[in-house]
């Protein structure tokens, strides 16, 4: 496997996994460390899908605690090679197949009705920055609205999931009516949601939330998630989510 | 004012206020507490209208932050009554009025879209306890959804308000996605939610939801609040909250 350009071969949290990035194309974020840590997953079999999935960071976290196949879908060119290329490395090709396109299409490619799990760290903005505030394209079409939203991300899922499927998101607090209101349109009702805050007496910023398909209504708030100490370092429970896993 | 029946003259949190209140017929809970706490008040003047007002909690806690003309709405008699002496026990008669009436008639009764406030800690549950679960008729009124339902409390609660005034309700975490739905039918924008966890590590077990009639999309997620302390002791914020305002 070679490298190109400026990517790096990270660590991925642990020391015998390994992930390629590159800081002008994109890194994986906290977030989808605490979505991966949130979900729940098959152990044994099925089937996960993670859509928006970047440089496959999500699939490569999850297949440690799962068994089931993992399909990550990503439209954007540089980034699936990344990923396909860091899955080859990690010797997990027979685990984890990685997808180049557009998600509305991953129904069609991967199958309709019968996958387990969906995982989505989506754009989380919905305006389009103009060019002047977001040179990268790369990083636009990771934060923006650009190539999907929420509304395409959610019906897609509903596509993919068998009945008792669920949808696991992790999103700004901010967008969660659009949210619970695009799910419950599609037929998944949101089960639990937890919200991440960066320190004790801050608001939150960060929002986990799944759902299940044919779900019934009865929604769980969990225990907040705290990021950071008054100290600026981290807490236990997130050191516990970042390594403890290992 | 005589007290009747099995009734007592509780201290409401502090030394110089009182509220009749009776194990038979109603006590106000924690839950009013946390409401009054969390709602914006407006300070020098205004409306504020308490919907399912019990033994009128909410005005006597709300007069001591603010200025503004309150009305307290109560369906049940034994209640609007014990409320009404309250409130005359305390000399309040000119800041708070008590109205017996269903809520639905308060529009009519108080004026349409001119109040700034809205409070409302409604009955929690959509099921009709059957006679055997529930013999107490007015514990059964105030905890279920027997003489107004969401709806009908968000549907008079948009009336009632102006544009830009604020419905700030207390309510069971698993019925957010109702309260969220319904207030957004009506016009009113969710804006602030806070949790309330009754230890770390626990779920959620009460919300408390601000909406702004006409207000635009952009919901906080506030700091978390703990109840008690691992030895179930009041936190420290709790007690703020109870007292620290006397």
């Amino acid at each position: 496997m070679m490298l190109k350009g400026d990517e790096r071969l990270d660590y991925l949290l642990t020391d015998d996994m390994r992930i390629i990035q590159s800081p002008s194309v994109f890194s994986f974020s906290l977030d989808a460390v605490l979505l991966s840590n949130f979900t729940y997953v098959p152990i044994q079999k099925g089937t996960i899908v993670d859509l928006c999935s970047g440089n496959g960071v999500i699939p490569l976290m999850l297949h440690r605690r799962s068994k089931a196949n993992i399909f990550g879908v990503e439209i954007q060119e540089r980034l699936y090679d990344m990923a396909k290329r860091s899955v080859e490395y990690n010797k997990l090709d027979e685990k984890i197949s990685m997808i180049h396109d557009d998600l509305k299409n991953a129904p069609d490619k991967i199958g309709r009705e019968f996958v387990d799990v969906v995982t989505c760290n989506p754009p989380y903005f919905q305006d389009i920055p103009t060019s002047e505030q977001n040179m990268n394209e790369h990083y636009a079409i990771a934060r923006h609205e650009i190539k999907t939203n929420l509304e395409e991300v959610i019906n897609a899922s509903k596509q993919l999931l068998k009945h008792g499927g669920k949808l696991a998101m992790v999103h700004r607090p901010g967008r969660m009516l659009d949210i619970v209101t695009t799910m419950r349109k599609h037929g998944i009702e949101p089960k639990r949601i937890q919200f991440v805050y960066p320190k004790m007496g801050k608001e939150a910023n960060t929002l986990l939330i799944e759902g299940i398909k044919g779900g019934k209504a009865d929604l769980k708030i969990l225990p907040p998630i705290y990021v950071y100490e008054e100290n600026n370092e981290y807490t236990a429970e997130l050191k516990e989510i970042l390594y403890g896993r290992s």
